[in-house]
């Protein structure tokens, strides 16, 4: 049995069977880790990384949609990687994901390179003179660049990827320009673009990205995503994505 | 009396005054050099520079759109270059519209630097190994990036336009990478950007760009546009585009 403390809850995900644990103190994660564990939907038996794990939440999702997959996480915070470790164990995934406590600034000292068949990232998306910080320091760091920019993630996905390796990464949309600049420099080559808009009438909000390195694909802009149909109901897109199994 | 020939047609433009001569052995225009021409709704007394021209359709409906601007395009084929000064002979606007024959490449011999508020380009979308040239050379001109690419565009436009001014483009989505990093090389950001979808189902064929030199605007996706609501039948955005004064 895992004893929860009192301001922790036990979620249920939104596809598959795993339970996380929250605590509602630290940063609780959102639709934009569902949706990346979707877009990252990947091959069976390969080895993923997720960086920015937080509380694990995408290794946990993509867990439960992949066969003989193997997952590792890096986080910066040890307060994150412990209740990371304790959703582990409560779904006795202790064999297949594995979290790491560290700085992806320093990912060399982490991890092998050239390595994970798939890196996975839902960093922090506010500029830090952007917004106005949270004033609880750990929930400012999840949300926003203070510990690691654009620049550090992407040079730290182009480290640990094997060759043929592919990347996903969610972010804000105003960031594209920065994101690709980035990817060009650490020889990732943009291949699937999908923008993630809240209505049909709206700007999009999200953006879904997938790189891969050296390579000579053509950039695909795939059909926009449409979160609502109406108010407070999803579209038949996203209920999808929320009830798989 | 401006006289046609058998190859020619008179085309009253979807929105101003103007008339257009087209011939229908050379490149006539689409949806693109519409949209493009109100996305670079640009202020009253500009100077604006229109690069790869044509028969001149983006300074013709611009210039119903505003007050005392000022156009030049650049055209490198002839032909295109006669129909365009036809065209602005018989809309009376030899005083506002004036179209040089030249190759953009060599544009620091045909225009001086740093003096064009606007900068507009509607250029070549297809690369030259990609789809098969149309047997009429003018038309693979007009159509593929035969005689110049989005470098030469860029670099080109980065040449004319004034501190502060604005750099217009319309493209297609999956050559978007290669224009950010273009534009990057050149000193711009881009400021504002729009994709353009045949319906709400869609992936996006055309993308609207809006780039600032030397500048630290934050990037906007803006809401997509979409061209259909129906078969055959165009939205309301569209229409309104179509019909304005």
């Amino acid at each position: 049995m895992i004893e929860l403390l009192p301001e922790e809850t036990l979620h249920d995900l939104p596809f598959g069977n795993n339970k996380l644990i929250q605590n509602k103190n630290l940063f609780c994660y959102g639709i934009d880790a569902v949706l990346l564990s979707d877009f990252a939907k990947t091959k069976h038996n390969s080895k993923v990384l997720d960086l920015c794990t937080g509380n694990g939440i995408i290794p946990l999702l993509m867990e439960s949609l992949s066969k003989n997959n193997i997952f590792t996480g890096i986080e910066i915070q040890q307060s994150s990687v412990e209740l990371a470790n304790r959703s582990i164990e409560l779904n006795n995934l202790q064999n297949k994901i594995s979290i790491i406590q560290g700085d992806l600034k320093n990912i060399k000292e982490l991890i092998p390179g050239n390595f994970f068949n798939v890196v996975t990232v839902n960093p922090p998306f506010a500029e830090v003179n952007q917004a106005i910080k949270n004033p609880s320091e750990s929930l400012a760091i999840a949300r926003h660049e203070v510990l690691c920019t654009i620049d550090d993630v992407v040079a730290a996905a182009a480290y640990a990827i094997a060759p043929g390796g592919v990347f996903y990464m969610i972010h804000r949309p105003n960031r594209l320009n920065q994101i690709f600049l980035s990817l060009d420099r650490n020889n990732f080559k943009p291949s699937r673009i999908r923008f993630v808009h809240p209505d049909t009438t709206k700007a999009p909000n999200m953006v879904l990205i997938e790189a891969h390195k050296d390579c000579n694909r053509q950039l695909k802009i795939e059909a926009p995503m449409f979160v609502y149909k109406s108010k407070g109901v999803y579209t038949e897109e996203i209920q999808k994505i929320y009830n798989q199994k």
